[in-house]
């Protein structure tokens, strides 16, 4: 009988020694008894996400977790800053990166980044979203500070077009153009809208406000890194199984949905520090009735590597251990479950790394091995050894009783 | 900050148990507190610099390690001949593999090996290198015994091309003919060469000589195996960073020139068993100031390899260990090592094989295991697992933190 599996993915778990922790990571460093249960009791091993050395993004690591090759699948960025600040994507969907900037009243750029504007941009993004031209649907949303993004929804859209953003001041925008005629469609809509942004924003409230308080206005957007949206087979097309994700960070969260994956709302599930770990595993464990595949993205651990606090890391770890106590009671008989992370977020890096992350597959019939605790150096003595990113998933299937023979 | 890194590669240094040496490899054998400093403090793992049981080359193999995959760069031997002779090899190069033969004056082959020739060939080739023909530059440089490298230099050459040599004796050289358009002026260029090489050799003071003594005249250059040096980006181009080798072999050495590195020359470093390794690795480390990445390559294990001499051999690790002292003791703060091997070269074999090369890295940080000795048997068991001589440059470049994140 096919069996359940369930994910969790410790997002930015894995780390390097820390001098001041007697050179120990902040997961060795903390008490984990039930991550050690999964580790004692299960195979384990360590993982390259995207392949050795190489950093993933947080969209790179879980396309691979999620059986899509990010080197075939990951052509721009703009498609993935869409689902960072929390636009739905669609397959075919093209998108922008985007900055607000300041030009003058001749076109000439003043700032790249409209003095780094702070505040008002939700309401300047707001001007400019969901417009058509040209039966092409155009979508805005700002991001962070001067960011934003812009996507364009359409049949036969292409992402061939160059740059608006010439990425440099004191000169005009680009024309935008098309790379390929079939890209034309895709230009003539990002000049409108740059055009367009112009004439709204201009006068807008926002930047009335902000000239009149001495601060350059935001009274443009520039589009630039097209990329369009890969249509990726669902779960469902690919293996025939209903999936569904709890994630708290918008990114992960629009990466699930690409993937055909029915995100489940948790409450108190913040994607930040204050994110209730508990409720998540308890939902996650309860889903199995519902769906053959869950998986839960917990962020905090990486919150912390980016802050450089192997303390605090080491506090997350002891929460996440709590939380894998409710999986260590609930999991229900026969279902996989697979603890891991997306990448490594070294406290002393406060960024992603190459380094692997630690790995165990736990349910009946895994291959137990010596290993006795859950950690990045432990886990590289497992019998699963050294595996890649997309490897994990087949490996799930293939315990639980899901895939299909390659031959006869 | 980004750091720096060294890498140390012994050429050859892999070996399997020997059964006079109570089953221990040379390597094992041998006092090593040196080399055994660097795998008991440092991550260890082993590697198939090509992939599992292949038996790599000493171009293919630098190849890797620089992180060019030498399945796509590894079209024909020719320009790594060429490399192998001394001769300096550039990027649209084509050169091919040759023999000194000899032919009767109606130009039928006698022997391709004209007599297998040792002495007077650096003479025979001086009368031919350095010519020009439809604006080619033509080069000629002699190899070991009846052999010989042609390089041809000229915008647009094309490598498609049949061979001169006919691969069978009693029979008339083919006229080398163009398997594509493009290929044309490659094949008027070797035609007009071998012809050439008649004409100048037939009545060389050499070959009166031999014909005097009752030995086969050389009196003809037969070209075969045609290849083009790809263009490899620089590890500047790469990675934006400044790179130095220090190594004592032309192949070597030719390999680290092509791949855009300054190469530094240390007195005492011959590439032979007297080369002085201590010098090599003192001026290895120096060259950490001023580059980002240094590599070096000790050759003398390989020799003893070849020589089926596990004495020798583990004698060899004894110097190399003397000379990793210096490292261990000037190692720049926060810099990274990598000491490794470029392939297996077992006593037994007498050549190159395809068993993995032990490594350990070593630097701030790394996820130090358990493994207390530097060999084939203890890294195997190692934190880093089994990697292949690919991933090498990008784990040492991500721990650095000279890498690119791949994503967001």
């Amino acid at each position: 009988m096919p069996e359940k599996i369930l994910i969790v993915v410790c997002d930015g778990l894995g780390d390097r020694p820390v001098p001041g922790f007697g050179n120990k990571t902040p997961l060795q460093s903390a008490a984990r008894p039930s991550l050690n249960h999964f580790a004692r009791n299960g195979a384990c091993g360590i993982i390259d996400i995207i392949a050795p050395g190489v950093r993933p993004g947080s969209d790179t690591a879980h396309l691979a977790l999620f059986g899509h090759d990010p080197f075939k699948v990951y052509t721009g960025r703009g498609p993935f800053e869409a689902m960072g600040v929390g636009m739905e994507v669609r397959p075919g969907d093209v998108a922008f990166r985007c900055n607000f900037s300041t030009v003058s009243a001749d076109m000439t750029i003043l700032d790249r980044r409209a003095g780094r504007i702070r505040d008002g941009t939700v309401e300047l993004a707001r001007a400019l979203d969901n417009w058509e031209f040209e039966g092409v649907k155009v979508y805005f949303k700002e991001g962070t500070e001067h960011r934003g993004v812009l996507l364009l929804r359409a049949p036969g859209l292409s992402p061939l077009v160059t740059d608006s953003d010439p990425h440099q001041e004191g000169v005009k925008p680009h024309e935008c153009a098309p790379k390929a005629p079939e890209a034309a469609l895709t230009a003539r809509v990002v000049n409108a809208f740059v055009k367009r942004s112009y004439d709204i924003l201009k006068d807008h409230p926002v930047n009335r406000t902000r000239v009149k308080a001495g601060e350059l206005p935001a009274n443009i957007v520039l589009p630039r890194g097209a990329g369009i949206m890969p249509h990726m087979p669902s779960f469902l097309e690919r293996f025939g199984i209903k999936t569904a994700a709890i994630a708290g960070v918008a990114l992960v969260k629009g990466i699930c949905r690409v993937s055909g994956m029915d995100i489940i709302d948790v409450k108190g599930a913040t994607g930040g520090l204050d994110t209730d770990m508990k409720a998540k595993t308890a939902a996650a464990v309860s889903a199995l009735d519902k769906y053959d595949l869950v998986f839960v993205n917990i962020k905090a651990a990486d919150l912390c590597g980016h802050d450089g606090d192997p303390k605090g890391k080491a506090a997350v770890v002891r929460r996440l251990d709590a939380a894998m106590a409710i999986v260590k009671k609930a999991l229900p008989e026969g279902a996989f479950l697979a603890l891991t992370a997306d990448h490594s977020t070294p406290c002393c890096v406060k960024d992603h790394t190459g380094d692997p992350v630690p790995l165990a597959i736990y349910g009946k019939g895994v291959r137990a091995d010596r290993v006795r605790t859950f950690d990045e150096i432990a886990c590289a003595r497992g019998g699963l050894g050294r595996l890649r990113g997309l490897d994990l998933l087949p490996i799930l299937l293939d315990l639980a009783g899901r895939s299909e023979k390659f031959g006869a």
